[in-house]
């Protein structure tokens, strides 16, 4: 339920007021500024509302009556307590705590009543304002500060700072804590005590230096001794006087001014994208007007804030009243980076204290914290005891890259090979993709993409294998078509857990006397060289989201070990239990699959398998930034070890372990290991895991550990993924871990297999008629895809699944 | 004088106490915290200091009178201003404004004195208190918000918490406003009130999680009503009852603890990042001890706070205690990504807006404010009217590989050439460096090092070109040996300008009748073929520092534009005034000297041409974190449109356009363009063009870029280059914007042209005598290189002179 619209609409500007502390005349402030639009002048009338969200101490004194009293607007109180305490005491003695979601799903809807309201008059405007509780992080009934429970609304700020000595730092902190959860600020109000404290003209320097308008406005009547009537009279002469100085007319011009300019934003950023940005694997010509451009205003945990289009509106419930965003959940992870969710407030926390510490510091011969315990983290949670080194890079495709010139070095230094005159391949499978930079492509096989790129030469042999595939409520086994006779028959599994049952499988035999013979064929008679083996274990990502069997894999990685692919070296190609490599460096590309994509910290686990090189990147930072490292063994270390500089591995970034990124992803990992023991990934497991034991709250880390060697299992439900794959339209479905895929059948005939996918993919963006959010996906070919955060609320995929199966069935 | 060492002492523990707000305690608890240290039970006994850096109301009520009539300490108060209002204000009234550097300077000394007293005893440690003023961002004396002011100090901090109504609001938001500036909060004490406000549950509840200790103190003795006397002995009981309660103690545990491992932590970097990371660029057989790796606790402005090792240590002023940590000049600008100072306060608040607002979200066929607002900014402010499409990468590398991709496809499809199967090349100069990654690194000529990458091939050619050395005070330009007959003898000049004045130089002609003949050699007599003309314009960094006669570079672009490529294709080659690309696409790999490095946005203006593809990165982002661009004119972006897929720009990055690096880009050109306007820069250009008119004050953003157009300067002082260019040990020196090059001779003859330089920098490193600091720096070769900041400060710049100059006089 946080899954609900950002509060941006045309013709209602809706506001939240904080105070920089309690008692800094915050409902005053509301009161003011009520009045000011009640009585505004101007081409509009102001239709003003006034929501309390949470009110506590008893009713006939709140915030409400006092604002109807005296601003003339109407005011609603959602939440009413009656203890004048923090809303999560009060609520907690009432025995009444209603949820975040419940609290939001409140506001929002009376947000869009008022909304309702205005939109059928014309000449009128809306102006909705929200006033909290307390400070800006004062707790909601639930215990969540306000700033992070009303986040996902996302509505402009007015901040009342505190006039009282300290009030400065009060003040200027409330705005940081509010700008670091993506608030826009969009003025701060001072009262002018009149004591000398001077925080009016402090403030509206420091404001100013940082782009946020300040209003000050006059001090409050002073009602020591006042009798009720008399009061009554200072303040409502007070408000009268006040509420059309210059100063409010001047914020009220601010507040007007910054709302049509976000939307003016949001209008135009479409059109000037086209103008100015040259997009991603993008073919310009087929976008062929703005709303082909998806625009965010924000985003927030699962999901996206998109502007509405004419054909997002045209899907929506026409009775409501449109507002300007929607929201869309995040279900390619935002290219499979995500894992802690959008505008996670630890995470921004976290950034900016690495910024503060360090900001970037030089990398070469020198080190900081972040950059050890990272690699330490890493090290230690990949369980590989082969992997000893971490090289830092800047994405998936740098690393790779870097795994590739070790791997390479590595061999040819064995083997006495001179790769700047001889061809040394990779070996790898076919229908792999590394990155994007020249290095990384040339390690993936010629395909009608890279082809083009100019100076790409696909440098290795790429394996056919067969893939796993649910269908019909099966799990098969198939080679690909024409290789049945390498491969054997199509083999069937009740479990997904029986495909990685590596042990008691019996087509090694089968896999590893074919991998042979090729490799046979390209060391005897073609006179091929090859440098390192390279894949993804398990899932091959942007090929097409491939499943490759496991037991191919390692068995590909078995022959690969035992081989001596240099028939002049007598150096042996094998030792058991050593760590040294053999045969040939084994790099694995876990960009993607890695680091609790596919539910584990290492996919390398699935296999059993212990490569000398890993790469990772990606869910690295938990989705927030780019930073790659790739880990390496003694032995592919040693290669580079001589007298001479120029052996070194000649690669370095200038953020070579940027602090920032290192000790982001330092936290995201550890954020990510107490959701994996957490009761949400427990129950994923128990779903797909029915016949092992599933016992509440066992969990922790270390037992999670243990079974994550065992359970093969997906966040999303077996029972869905089930259905799917009986579906008329679903040609065989994957699911593992945070990952689910659906390969449509190419039914049509059409030629272009990928419309079904493509047609599929609109429909789900523009699910806006019967539940309130689009769903955002990818598709590659006639796959569509879909990726959860490691965090994702289990209700957010429920409601993605209840979708899915509704366009599919 | 922010060139202090970070507040680190081995045998003393030094905090600083900052309160949620004022009037929470913070007296009461130093108080308690002293009175604990000096009575505290256990090996050693503890000389407790309280300091008071800034104090105002009348003396005989200050704090330090308070504290040391209670906990029996020595207390100090270092600044006391009369009037019982905030510092700023305060100091305004008296007349007497400290700046900050004169704050910080006194608390470091008196830090320094207590911790010199501590040292000669044994079984002594040292409790330095140090109680700010109000909160956590009240203005210091000179305004300069407390947390800022303290911050090169990084003290450890103990959080006083607010135990009243909103408390809880300002106790969370005062220790993010101390984490986003990079401080460590040890722990945080909360009052346990007797009104039930459960301030002190619910922020143990929340430090918990976040890390941080919590330490819950009974409530404070009422004194309403009591005498003077009365009112003693309560406070002497609460103070003595309280002061050794296990509360205390394991706060005090908690402290000592931290203390001892952060010790622990810089103690063992060193030797852990031996053991977990493989550092870039480096020959790890040349580490042959942990004291060779620079150990950084944290950075702040224009200096690292770097671990003394026995070298650093053996080379201070012994009559000091040495403190663990000594500042050293960023002397690299950490690999030249520098731009607005470690720890940017302003910079890790951006950061964390844009990961609160956004976190990174999808950019493919969609768009956000940041990514376009950065973009719109750099087109506009390369002022190159070709460019007119930003396409993001994460790195300087993967920036380059996209220009080459870009310019390769462009000129393959006007040429019709086959870049898949035909050996294409580019056009380059000898000595380029673009980048580590392979296809970057192909575009770079065959040298020792790029050789060693296996997949490595070099693909183009590159020219030989004269160079701009000042020797003797006298600019000269001097054509490399064996080709003085192409480029003519050395010409001299008596000011740098007068090299760049283009137009009015003679060389033009002898120039471009050598460009001409040598292509014309490739073309017709080796049958080669080329793609694109790429180079970085004015400095080469990587290959050397290497100052190209931009007099040259201006004329290979233009022999290049107008040179008909394809001998077969009668496509025009030239069309005047035209913005479409002709001959070859121009790339312009600006990573390095773009954007301000050399003084100007675009270092193409100094060539006085406008490229076709231009590529920027590594100053971007300030210096914060990794992100480039690739900027293309339309005539190369329009050769990627077809009704193909496959005919897009294939290249895309998981976190392409990532919203924080966008956001943090934007803000960062936008605070460098106001610091390219402020009075630094225009003493730095007036002291390089004395006989231009210089109008202090005069200077705006608008004048100051027509000023951009013709002058010439460095922010390292004239008077210094040209004092250094006369030295008997320096071959030549350039200077250039931020830059500052100091090529050594090779008078040793020992065979290793390097030692000198790497003399120079360990001498400048360890200079920690005769002034405190230590100057970081990098060579190549035999060069030794600085980079400033573009808001470093000119005392800091003119102190690494003075030690450079004294170094080698």
């Amino acid at each position: 339920m946080t899954r609900i619209a950002g509060g941006l609409w045309r013709k209602v500007i809706a506001v939240q007021v904080y105070g920089a502390n309690t008692g800094v005349g915050k409902t005053i402030a509301s009161t003011l500024i009520g009045a000011h639009f009640s009585r505004r002048k101007g081409p509009n009338r102001w239709n003003v509302n006034y929501i309390k969200p949470v009110s506590t101490g008893p009713s006939q004194e709140a915030d409400d009556r006092y604002v109807n009293k005296y601003a003339k607007c109407r005011t609603t109180t959602l939440f009413q307590y009656a203890e004048a305490v923090s809303p999560h005491i009060a609520a907690e003695k009432a025995r009444s705590v209603p949820s975040d979601d419940h609290v939001l799903a409140g506001l929002s809807k009376q947000l869009e009543l008022d909304a309702q309201q205005t939109s059928h008059s014309p000449d009128v405007m809306g102006f909705s304002l929200v006033e909290t509780a307390g400070g800006v992080l004062s707790p909601g009934p639930s215990g969540t500060p306000q700033a992070d429970l009303f986040r996902p609304l996302r509505l402009p700020v007015i901040l009342v700072g505190d006039h009282r000595l300290g009030g400065i730092s009060a003040t200027i902190s409330s705005c940081e804590s509010l700008r670091m959860r993506g608030y826009d600020v969009d003025a701060v109000i001072c009262f002018k005590d009149e004591k000398q404290y001077g925080n009016a003209e402090y403030l509206q320097g420091r404001f100013d230096r940082m782009g946020i308008s300040t209003c000050t406005l006059p001090w409050i009547p002073n009602l020591e001794g006042c009798n009720e009537l008399d009061e009554e009279t200072a303040m409502r002469d007070y408000y009268d006087a006040t509420c059309q100085t210059d100063a409010l007319n001047e914020l009220a011009d601010c507040v007007i001014d910054k709302h049509f300019t976000r939307l003016q934003d949001l209008e135009s950023l479409a059109k000037r994208t086209r103008q100015a940005i040259w997009h991603p694997f993008t073919q310009h010509s087929q976008i062929r007007t703005d709303d082909e451009i998806l625009v965010f205003d924000s985003a927030h945990g699962d999901h996206f804030q998109v502007k509405h289009t004419p054909i997002s509106i045209a899907n929506s419930d026409n009775e409501k009243v449109a507002p300007v965003l929607y929201p869309a959940f995040d279900g390619s992870a935002s290219w499979w980076t995500q894992g802690l969710g959008h505008g996670n407030s630890k995470l921004s926390l976290e950034a900016a204290y690495a910024a503060g510490r360090y900001g970037h510091v030089m990398f070469a011969g020198a080190t900081h914290k972040p950059a050890v315990e990272l690699a330490e983290r890493l090290l230690r949670g990949l369980e590989n005891p082969r992997l000893r080194k971490v090289f830092y890079t800047d994405d998936g495709s740098t690393g790779v890259e870097v795994g590739i010139k070790m791997g390479l070095r590595a061999t040819c230094k064995r083997y006495g090979w001179d790769g700047s005159t001889e061809d040394i391949g990779v070996i790898g499978l076919k229908g792999s993709y590394h990155g994007d930079t020249i290095g990384a492509m040339e390690a993936s096989e010629p395909s009608v993409y890279n082809k083009k790129v100019d100076w790409y030469r696909g440098r290795g042999y790429w394996f056919d294998y067969p893939q796993v595939k649910l269908r019909h409520g099966r799990w098969a086994v198939e080679a690909p078509t024409g290789m049945e006779e390498a491969f054997g028959p199509p083999q069937y599994f009740d479990e997904l857990e029986d495909v990685f049952d590596i042990p008691t499988r019996n087509s090694s035999t089968r896999y590893e006397a074919y991998i042979r013979k090729t490799i046979d064929n390209l060391i005897f008679n073609q006179g091929r060289k090859f440098g390192a083996l390279i894949m993804e274990p398990v899932l091959m990502g942007a090929g097409g989201m491939i499943f490759v069997d496991p037991l191919f894999q390692r068995c590909l990685v078995d022959v690969v070990r035992s081989y001596n692919f240099s028939p002049r070296s007598t150096s042996p190609t094998s030792l058991e239990g050593s760590l040294d490599w053999s045969g040939l460096p084994v790099v694995f590309d876990e960009v993607f699959v890695g680091l609790n994509r596919l539910g584990r910290f290492s996919a390398a686990t699935f296999l059993q398998v212990h490569p000398d090189i890993s790469v990772h990147a990606k869910l690295l930072t938990g989705g927030l930034l780019p930073l790659a490292v790739t880990c390496a063994s003694n032995s592919i270390f040693e290669a580079f070890l001589s007298n001479s500089k120029s052996d070194a591995l000649l690669h370095g970034h200038s953020y070579t372990a940027h602090a920032m990124g290192c000790h982001i992803a330092d936290q995201s990992l550890e954020m990510m290991d107490q959701i994996k023991s957490g009761m949400d990934w427990q129950a994923y497991q128990a779903d797909w895991t029915l016949h092992q034991a599933y016992v509440p709250g066992a969990g922790g880390l270390s037992s999670g550990k243990t079974q994550e060697r065992t359970s093969i299992w997906s966040m999303w439900s077996k029972e869905t993924v089930m259905h799917l794959s009986k579906l008329a339209q679903v040609d065989y479905v994957i699911s593992l871990g945070s990952v689910l895929v659906v390969s449509l059948k190419d039914s049509s005939g059409s030629g272009y297999t990928s419309n079904a996918a493509i047609g599929l993919r609109d429909n789900m963006l523009y699910n806006l008629q019967r539940e309130p959010f689009g769903i955002h996906s990818r598709v590659l070919g006639n796959v569509l895809y879909l990726m959860a955060s490691m965090n994702s609320r289990p209700s957010h995929l429920a409601a993605v699944e209840r979708v899915l199966l509704g366009k599919l069935d």
